[in-house]
């Protein structure tokens, strides 16, 4: 695992800017420390977290190419916003440049951003811990973190909510699996 | 229309309690403002905003009768949420007791909960003065009173974003097509 991991931060240092770099090895702590509590994987943690930004910073050209190359079929919602590809395009370079084969692993990379119904504990880590990472800084932040080492299903469904109130304060378009998944935590943590 | 309006006034003395009569008077008046400003039948309007709330204070056992009665399908989310099954019991009832056939104003009274993508204009008006009838009183209500006689798109989209976010906070479930309408009404505002 050492060598993937160094080959993975060595490619972070090109795709990523300084600062998105900062957040992913904050969401590496988080997600690793978050593994350790709910018993899970820690090399799985760190491989998704390493990966799940990484074709954030990537330009609409660079993109399109990735696309192109490995023939990504996007929902209607996901192909007009761009702010919510990134995920499926990482899932699809982890498993070809990073011959990641891990589906677990995949799935918490690809949807780490809107979330969706039936996640398993580690696609819920990752999407937990991109909120909690110790660069971010926003209301309501450290009573999530609070809540996410105590109980994951409750901070998951925290999160969930905080982002669809987000999103439609600030009148983007909502993937309609952040709502599902909103839904369904609400009824597994009755 | 006259006996018609008034055999549904009489049924609506027997089924509804006196606070809800008055909010459905008053989404008669709005409906009926709303479609003189937009170009709609006011008797469509009117049709539809007198039965919108007509099994609202149903009883759980009446509720169970007419769903057997009618043998009304209903999705899963509707199915588990009890607060949204008035409408499309209403809808049934408008058709089966007093001869309703007009889909647009059947559909009105169906979605007036939840909207749904490509509402009709009469749809959206019904939508729109449950919120703003004059015994309304909340934040935002007289904001959403000036938008409504101004931009009738914009208003709804106003509401159903003010709904999502009521929704999330209090912690109940929210119907997939509430968020499918006003992500759909956002890229028709734009």
């Amino acid at each position: 695992m050492t060598s993937l991991f160094s080959n993975i931060e060595n490619a972070l240092l090109e795709v990523l800017s300084e600062k998105r770099l900062q957040h992913t090895l904050g969401v590496v702590e988080s997600a690793t420390r978050l593994a350790d509590i709910y018993n899970q994987d820690m090399d799985e943690a760190k491989t998704a977290a390493l990966l799940h930004d990484y074709a954030k910073d990537l330009t609409h050209n660079q993109m399109s190419y990735f696309k192109r190359l490995y023939n990504i079929k996007m929902d209607e919602v996901i192909q007009s916003t761009p702010e919510l590809q990134h995920g499926i395009v990482a899932a699809r370079i982890a498993e070809d440049k990073f011959r990641i084969t891990n589906k677990n692993v995949l799935n918490a990379i690809e949807y780490h951003t809107t979330g969706r119904i039936e996640m398993t504990k580690l696609e819920k880590i990752i999407y937990l811990a991109d909120f909690i990472e110790p660069n971010r800084d926003y209301k309501g932040v450290d009573e999530l973190r609070k809540v996410a080492i105590e109980d994951l299903d409750k901070a998951v469904f925290m999160a969930l909510s905080n982002t669809i109130i987000y999103v439609v304060n600030i009148k983007k378009i909502l993937h309609p699996n952040t709502l599902h998944a909103r839904n369904y935590m609400l009824k597994n943590i009755e």
